[in-house]
């Protein structure tokens, strides 16, 4: 008689809009890395970025409630509120980057990435690996090979496979590994011009988070980027996962690798949930974007936007979590790897700073994808009262990626409930 | 010595980002119908469709206040948020939308339905007017006839003539204007039909906000509408601007003209300034996008956002504000249109509700444009306390789209104010 949620769901939205979890989970409030369902059930979030600074972290939470009621327009008035964002982001760049334009959504900085390098080429090939993400506009939807679209795939974007630290082209590691893969983005290039697009740019996650964030030492993406150079073309790092310090080590994906990319673009965690995201580039890129295409984004860079990233950044800052992601990164990682002494099925550990995980395997010696395996752990984990999630070229690698404010005792719990569920889960 | 905002904005935004009027406006605040600049002087908003229930509305400031501080996360758990929107939202619509996707921009929105248009029909080519604007990401900015892109324009996608009831096609007003109108439609059918693409989908703006809404009679998209469907393509009705009782008569733009589109989008005014946009359809349509294409959206119907947009909803249907634009806007051209019997300049006076302004030329038998004079004026209003600006296919008609709220007695200060500046403002 009464319609449940999941029905209500599927009526309102379309029979088709994915949940996390066999049972999903009904949200009704967080805090810090806590959320509690509508049965009043608290969950220890372990994997959502998005929150950047813990869920409704009262800092950003005002800014957003006195900026809303105070103005909220657009940037075709004079407003200080973006300038004060601008000015403290890029400031944590290199300082060739002194510019951003700001939009909603990673699909849109990328979106507008895109065209930048297209801009400053007048090319319009383009490359990404054959494992990733980049957002869902038409044009960024492009680089997910998933089911091809009406028209198909676009020529101009081509494929290179995926790294893995785990299972490396050709069997090597490390620097062969990254020589390997140069190669390949050099055949693509050589694909492109022969196909008449030119090569515009090459797209990457300098911490390749969707590819299963695999371990590649500083200087991998050296003779990549030697090889993009020549070609003329340009790096973009798209920095929605691993960027405002997640990585612990660093405060951007790219400076953690030392790739030096000509277009940087950012999301989900900027504002802490508030729809803001932004392009980075030195300013003589956003002027050839600015002469050669039209660009205006309503809701981009408005006073309540500035104000929530603002806030989010600057609690970041004074609440030193990039070190926090570290030190408990590198804690929980060194839980991860005394499980691995115990359970078999932990093939890797890998990730760096709060974001990291563990691969599956079904044997260690053959690396055999232990995929149906890491899914029922996720499941697992949830009814236990642990949100995380899993990724990777093969689905088989948890993936860890809680607010920033996550302690010891947190990396405790999830340690713990982990090595039970390890125990009880069974492996075929 | 000291940094002017608009050097340093040119210094972190880049060089050739455009803002309103000679000399820009810097806000500090916004309240109802009103503005306040850094020197602590009123403006009245006349331009402003994005608080469209008013600047800082209190109900929608507690909304977003509220919904921030509990919980913000994504629709891969479970919320009730999201739910009550979407019901609240289709229930203004005909009874076959059903369903919605949410996002974060108009741009998304166009740029979801472009898609979904193609799930639908398989084929690729869109008709779009030839001076309108649907967005800006890289599909949708392929239908604005700007600078041409790195690549050129995408061969899928041609163009109609804009209507113009002032100047209609041929000469012929009213329905013969709505044949020859249509049957420019049939051609381009036909042309993408013969170069391989095959058509999916013609997009418009039902009101012809950028095109200079001009004045059409319901049923006038009937010739069109049946061009379309007897081609086996998709209408998408593009309500950015005119929809959630702007127009005053109807709750959506396609109502008033008559037109039965299949797929609807929306977003500036839907949140009252917080970055909600969607895409509105019936249950199968939906269900062939998210067949077809893989879709998420971080952001999109997010539990703030889907309770901002369900305050504002609320404040617009509890509030009156789709009568009072019926009806102050009807005052207000009545205004226009006393003007216009002292003002020669004034050549048409028209729109619908709280969207409406006077097309401005330099001889009312010749019908020439006094573009350059439209701008003179925009700009005397603006030094004047009035905010509103100009648009349409010579750029000469002034665009007055004031938050819905506004009163007779501001209808009063606007018209009082532009007939002191037209007699002040030299016509050549």
């Amino acid at each position: 008689m009464t319609e449940s949620l999941i029905e209500r769901r599927a009526r309102l939205l379309g029979p088709n809009m994915s949940t996390f979890y066999d049972e999903p989970v009904h949200l009704v409030r967080g805090q810090g890395v806590h959320l509690w369902d509508s049965e009043g059930r608290q969950y220890l979030d372990c994997y959502n970025n998005v929150p950047h600074v813990g869920h409704c972290h009262p800092k950003v939470v005002e800014a957003i409630c006195q900026q809303a009621g105070t103005l909220n327009t657009h940037t075709r008035y004079l407003h200080e509120g973006i300038l004060d964002y601008v000015e403290a982001l890029v400031a944590t760049f290199d300082a060739s980057f002194d510019t951003a334009l700001m939009c909603c959504t990673g699909s849109e900085a990328n979106d507008v990435a895109l065209r930048m390098a297209q801009a400053l080429t007048g090319k319009t090939g383009v490359i990404a690996t054959d494992h990733t993400y980049h957002g869902n506009t038409t044009a960024v939807h492009q680089l997910s090979q998933t089911n091809p679209p009406p028209g198909g795939y676009w020529d101009s974007v081509r494929f290179v496979p995926a790294p893995d630290s785990y299972r490396p082209l050709g069997g090597v590691p490390g620097m062969a590994h990254a020589q390997a893969f140069a190669a390949k983005v050099q055949e693509q290039i050589d694909a492109l011009e022969a196909a008449g697009h030119g090569f515009s740019s090459l797209i990457l996650c300098p911490f390749f988070a969707n590819e299963g964030f695999p371990d590649l030492p500083q200087g991998w993406l050296d003779p990549v980027q030697a090889v993009v150079r020549k070609a003329g073309g340009v790096i973009i790092a798209d920095e929605v996962q691993p960027g405002f310090g997640r990585v612990g080590t660093h405060f951007w994906g790219h400076q953690k690798i030392g790739l030096k990319p000509d277009i940087v673009t950012m999301g989900k965690p900027m504002a802490n949930g508030h729809p803001v995201a932004a392009v980075v580039a030195p300013a003589a890129t956003m002027k050839a974007f600015r002469e050669r295409f039209r660009y205006f984004n309503t809701f981009g860079g408005n006073p309540v936007s500035a104000a929530a990233a603002l806030a989010t950044l600057r609690v970041v800052q004074e609440e030193g979590l990039q070190e926090n992601a570290r030190l408990v990164g590198e804690y929980a990682r060194d839980g991860l790897r005394e499980l691995a002494t115990r359970h078999e099925c932990i093939g890797d550990v890998r990730g760096s700073g709060l974001f990291f995980g563990a691969e599956m395997v079904l044997d260690r010696g053959t690396k055999e994808p232990a995929t149906a395996f890491t899914k029922r752990v996720a499941n697992a984990m949830r009814q236990q009262g642990i949100l995380l999630n899993f990724l990777g070229i093969h689905y088989n690698v948890l993936k860890i990626r809680p607010p920033l404010p996550f302690s010891r005792d947190n990396a405790d719990q999830l340690i713990e409930t982990l090595d039970r569920v390890l125990a009880e889960t069974p492996l075929a």
